[in-house]
């Protein structure tokens, strides 16, 4: 029996985790379960899965879901409920599906506890690679990656040796305006962008996709998950999606992992590895796809990923800078207020106005995260 | 320092098993090495690599060659000579590059001696792979795939579970004729035959290529070096040989081995396991490709591959009728005595007229050989 905490119930990866865990009663048993506001849904997974504890966003929504809740859980709220979900169960694993940088901290509390995590937030190596590695390799616990690319890359290195990889190559489909020049790019609509060709996903993530922001993150995660240099990371243009990411040793031997675009595979093998279950994911025919293609990524049309690239390289803060001031740029872009092209304007001005803080502890972090989005408001 | 044997030094992998030997001179140490009758090759790469043993085909080239090579260099001949340079050296690993059925006892020799053996040469599997992977698990060496199929598979079961995979996948060239319907076939020349697209091979394995019974062996021996049923086994077409072959496991996973066609990584590999060394092997670029093709393996296109599927189930002496049988047929369509279609009819005839015995032991295996050898020429 495997005990999970999931910290993110709601959204497309949490979602997705309840229904590996569904397809496994005997084997899982859900100990925490954390959502924000969607209360509804929530509700509805805590009366399917009754785990032990539970959390929301907040007080008032807690009051308010308190009533339809089964008798006997423990209903918690805010960053603390976050916490106690995360660290204070029994669960050996938890899934940090949460989106934005309250996963930090209640990932931290959970490693700090001996849990396993099964790391679907971004934040948590983006912002604090060095905070989480480091706590991570001292408390013994395993940092298990749910994105698929990342999760192609674990799969890849099974069984091999660290030293003798030559290099990574995270895939990327190129998103929603692939095949957009920059001309073109420059009129794009909120609803052109929320259209991504082989994944469905949440609206933040699509944009990110379609600026390669998305891609740039999973490089600095791919940087602090696998502990190599920006140098033996590269990104590659894959429109199908099938690869979804491989490694190339020193002997000139290429390992990939493919699969049909599912992310109940890696999800599922973040919770059952080193062993593989029988999934539910369609497989995949090569015969049927026919056609893989592949294309250098163009570091011009994509200026996002090059700056990814550049402050993690520089570190300390500099990446949590770049996904602050991403996050408020997207904010701003789906409401309206900026064109798309000034995402990547938004991130490269802050990158250039921060004094970057090396080694920096959570409360630095924060600030910089701070300092980061209150600028990004303005420019 | 890894001492090898190597028999079969003249041919394509012993030529290039050598090129790996020489790459890392203080890390490999040749002990005993045979070839055939291409003694003039042969002298030099004794020369060049000072076994302790070496072996030719037969003694009057013994005779011919003694006073060409350095003092007290050992020299054999015939199938005794091969056997003392497969088991009768210091060597961990067996190099086993020889071409046709005096690799088996040879290799079985060597395992008997406790060595791991480099597998290139197909008879061992194909004729005596019960055998053989018995001997192997009671003596507790490894059978080490040199083809680049099996090797990839080989790969990409590192770190594996055996019971989670849920098949395997051999990729196929099409070899020269993939294009050609069978109408076309008809009318094709040897030479037409002998230009293979992607691998510089031999005149008999690039035949073999064009009527995919090469395919066919491969899948035999993969269902004996990893213990899989031929039913999850599988072929796919894919004319760039960049895929070199592939694992589905039952969670939807694949996992597939890449790179650049170059034996020299398999062969490496296989003398490195489990490490994975430096080559100078041309590094894979996949933007540089551009696109991989995939199409359904077609048995009626290519009914050699049909009749290796069927003859591996009934397994017993009908996969040494194959064998055998295919390569008279060879034999006699390189010496422009039969037309290529019929090399799968004398195949099928030969498998239809066999009366097959389950389990056969050495002497039953080579009897089914001659039969078929003696049907085949004259059908």
């Amino acid at each position: 029996m495997k005990k999970i905490a999931l910290i993110g119930s709601t959204g497309s990866i949490g979602t997705q985790t309840l229904d590996v865990i569904r397809a496994y009663p005997e084997e899982f048993r859900l100990e925490g379960l954390a959502a924000g506001s969607n209360i509804e849904l929530f509700a509805r997974q805590v009366h399917e899965f009754r785990p032990r504890k539970a959390s929301v966003a907040n007080k008032e929504l807690a009051d308010r879901i308190r009533p339809q809740l089964p008798e006997g859980i423990e209903l918690y709220y805010g960053d603390q409920g976050l916490i106690e979900i995360a660290a204070g169960t029994d669960a050996d694993t938890v899934v940090t599906a949460i989106v934005g940088s309250a996963g930090l901290p209640a990932t931290l509390a959970a490693i700090e506890e001996g849990k396993h995590i099964a790391l679907a937030n971004k934040e948590t190596l983006v912002t604090a690679g060095h905070l989480v590695t480091e706590l991570a390799r001292r408390k013994g616990v395993s940092l298990l990656p749910v994105d698929s690319e990342h999760s192609a890359i674990f799969q890849c290195l099974n069984g091999e040796h660290h030293e003798e990889v030559r290099q990574i190559t995270l895939t990327a489909s190129g998103g929603s305006f692939r095949d957009l020049t920059r001309e073109q790019l420059r009129g794009v609509t909120v609803e052109d962008a929320l259209k991504h060709p082989n994944w469905a996903m949440g609206a933040k993530i699509t944009i990110d996709s379609a600026t390669m922001v998305n891609k740039g993150l999973e490089v600095i995660e791919a940087h602090w998950l696998f502990g190599l240099p920006f140098e033996q990371i590269g990104v590659l243009l894959h429109p199908e999606s099938i690869i979804h990411s491989f490694v190339e040793y020193r002997d000139g031997s290429v390992i990939a992992q493919l699969g049909t675009p599912d992310m109940r595979v890696p999800i599922q093998y973040a919770l059952t590895y080193p062993h593989r279950w029988p999934s539910a994911a369609k497989r995949l025919s090569l015969a049927e796809v026919g056609k893989l293609n592949f294309r250098e990524m163009d570091m011009d049309r994509f200026p996002c990923l090059r700056l990814a690239f550049e402050c993690g390289k520089i570190g300390g803060t500099a990446t949590s800078v770049y996904n602050a001031a991403n996050e408020v740029a997207v904010a701003r872009f789906l409401k309206g207020d900026i064109p798309f092209l000034q995402i990547e304007t938004l991130i490269e001005t802050a990158l250039a106005k921060h004094e970057v803080q090396a080694h920096p502890d959570l409360d630095t972090i924060r600030e910089a995260d701070r300092w980061a989005r209150a600028l990004a408001e303005t420019l």
